[in-house]
């Protein structure tokens, strides 16, 4: 597989300062790439490497590509790193052999589920009754989509995501658990890509949403009538509680935690590991994590922690008397 | 789909007040329910709804009942939400198709494995040797069950649970992992369900076990020879390490994590998030999570609080000094 | 299945004190062994019940062995937990029983993977495309091993685990996620062993690499680009972001995080459920958890913490006022 710097600026555009027959032959960091590979460079930061890489092409951004004098090959692109992301795709495009049916004949689905004619299903997955599988949608292996969940088009769901387990949700009754059976199903958009063995239950009585352009990564869990807004990201193991409503152009960290019944508005940023205990109603980035320290100091700052409340009564004394003695 | 407010109350009990023919074609929350929607308040907090809700029937408590000049129609039960748990119940059944054979043929069962002839087996399970499936229990797609695990009756085991992996068991030696094999099965009890994805290991010598009436969400870990106790409920992304005896009627938060060969007496209650790192003894509420606030302020407190003990150290310092000013 | 003590010595070497003919049924705790069982004492607090255990044969250390006068028999051991790994290991192999196929028929195996004739591959495994399987590697049930990812010798993949998904990788342009096509793969060393449900994501550019000796529990998540250095262990639910590197020979708690791009030492020891937010260079072991306590103190002493900052700031104004008195 080798692409010459022309091809790819006839397919994605950008300004070539180059030859154009130099033959790239694979994606490399700027640090480790040789000159058979193409690299790019996006934060400003990293500038100096221009000089040193062996890179045989680096995306550049016009600024950077007017600032240096390095003497690689460039491609000159308004946004380097979409540049490059759109590289990924065109280089996937070109090494994917397609040999596989679309649909694997491993795959578990039900007469009464649509699957259109150009989604892919992996190997053994399971698409149950009244399941809708949208255009150009791939469900890698193992997926199992279930009653009545319907996705969009052009999304990716990798190996072992379950979409349409039944939510938690029992009535406490003389002690023990009475389940409520889950009526609602899953509804997800467009674009939206779903990570390795992520769950996102049915609804209880309506639907789970996700919208367009949402991305989850791996061992993520979404809860019953959570509605996450469009373009919202997740990172591993994240988990959003039962009727949660987050915004669209979010970000939640890893192992961050959102419990039920939130509101997150439209553009919140949660660091990895928080707990959102609480509705967020203005954008921004917030953040709840103990910060770790060598295991004698935490356990002494911990310790204390425990006291912290009695800690200001005793600032609050010691200003009083302090006050009483200026009297 | 639809049954009369008449065949309801003739199912399940309760008092109707309204019109025995009045056709409900769903089951839906207060605030969005129509004329042919079925509805339910249990959270006294929310009976001003009942004067403007569209629900063609609601369930309530008598006081409730007594208290409202709703013109809507009511079912009064004595306890609304376990009613309309019940009611769930009463619509899947009527809305459940049931034309797949219990056991489905891709399913992988060892011929000495034990399933009931009652339990339903789904799509692409595998039961190993000497397993045991209970009468009416239903694994639904997916699901490992390890060799010698046993699953009591009426349990529903969720897509993508693993019974009985191996429990995380190794003796450090010279810098490596010697691997402890992993003797002991799984036990569960009857009126279990575990959620998506959640892993529940064997023991190391003697069994893990899950008592009756337990619930476990998704993406739950149990680590080798976890005791849980009858009717205990776990939410999503919890984990319980080795050994730890959870006790019965508990209930442990989403992505809290219970420490190993901890124990926790009866009717604990672990909030989301919260780690325990001692035995509780005590029942009761219990709680141990990182406050969340806007980015800066939580870098600003977190780095304090990398100095508690200090802080301490200075009140202190500053209340012997009053002290000795008063001699 | 038995075993006179006499064949375990002779099988794994030690000092017997005591008959060799005596059968040992099962291996048990000290606590809970019959007779018929084997125990071991590897913690010398448990000492004293070596007195009042019923067991048929406890293996010790030579100073436990010269300490007592237990009358049960003894296997004298210089590391007695090791030699009860290396017993549960000579137990199972006796107990195993393989009666099926090394490749179980419903696995899906790509023509153009490399599976080593040694290998098992068990019911209803993915092996994708140029991915390669070593020698004497084990895959339990419902395993995905992705395109062009290698797994070396003698390893053990749990139920459902998730070889070579996707990397969370997107660039943001105009509001949306653009895809970066992920086109490393991932490289897992020899002894590696892989709990239920994790997933292990394959690199952007260059491999996601697991070196020789890992050990992953239950429900991990491995970023794209992640480094794991020889016979570093985690527990479950632990996370590591994209491009961390590990160091060999660590330990990561269950539910701990790892942010992305940071590196750890050699023996660095994350405690449970801690969040490694910064790179530690130096061994040794880390903490950073929220105590947990009642829910009311927790309540008081969270709400302090947001004004922690605050609090530093009044000790300041104390400490000046009492300077300035003295002056």
């Amino acid at each position: 597989m080798a692409l010459s710097l022309g091809q790819i600026v006839e397919s994605l555009g950008g300004r070539l300062i180059g030859d154009p027959q130099h033959l790239i032959q694979k994606l490399a960091p700027l640090d480790t790439a040789q000159a058979d590979a193409l690299s790019f460079l996006s934060n400003p930061k990293y500038q100096s490497q221009l000089a040193t890489t062996q890179a045989g092409c680096v995306i550049v951004s016009p600024a950077v590509a007017d600032a240096t004098d390095a003497r690689t090959a460039l491609i000159v692109a308004a946004n380097p790193y979409h540049y490059f992301a759109r590289l990924t795709q065109l280089w996937r495009q070109h090494t994917r052999v397609s040999d596989e049916p679309l649909v694997h004949p491993s795959a578990v689905i039900h007469p009464q589920a649509h699957v259109d004619a150009t989604a892919r299903i992996g190997p053994l997955c399971v698409v149950e009754r009244g399941a809708h599988i949208g255009a150009n949608t791939w469900l890698k292996s193992g997926v199992t989509v279930g009653e009545d969940c319907r996705i969009g088009e052009r999304c990716i769901v990798h190996a072992g995501v379950v979409i349409g387990a039944d939510g938690f949700g029992f009535a406490l009754f003389e002690g023990r658990w009475e389940k409520i059976e889950q009526l609602g199903a899953v509804r997800i958009g467009n674009d939206v890509e779903i990570g390795a063995n992520t769950c996102i239950d049915r609804g209880a009585l309506d639907d789970t949403v996700i919208e367009d352009g949402v991305k989850l990564d791996n061992l993520v869990q979404i809860g019953h009538n959570v509605h996450v807004g469009a373009n919202t990201a997740m990172a591993g193991c994240a988990g959003v509680a039962g009727s949660a409503r987050i915004g669209a152009n979010c970000t939640v960290g890893g192992g961050a935690v959102v419990l039920g019944h939130l509101q997150l508005a439209d553009g919140v940023h949660i660091s990895a590991a928080s707990v959102v205990m609480r509705s967020i109603r203005q954008p921004g980035q917030y953040s709840g994590v103990f910060p770790i320290d060598d295991n004698a100091s935490w356990e002494k700052n911990a310790a204390t922690l425990r006291q912290l409340h009695r800690l200001r009564d005793r600032i609050k004394s010691l200003e009083s008397a302090l006050e009483s003695q200026k009297k």
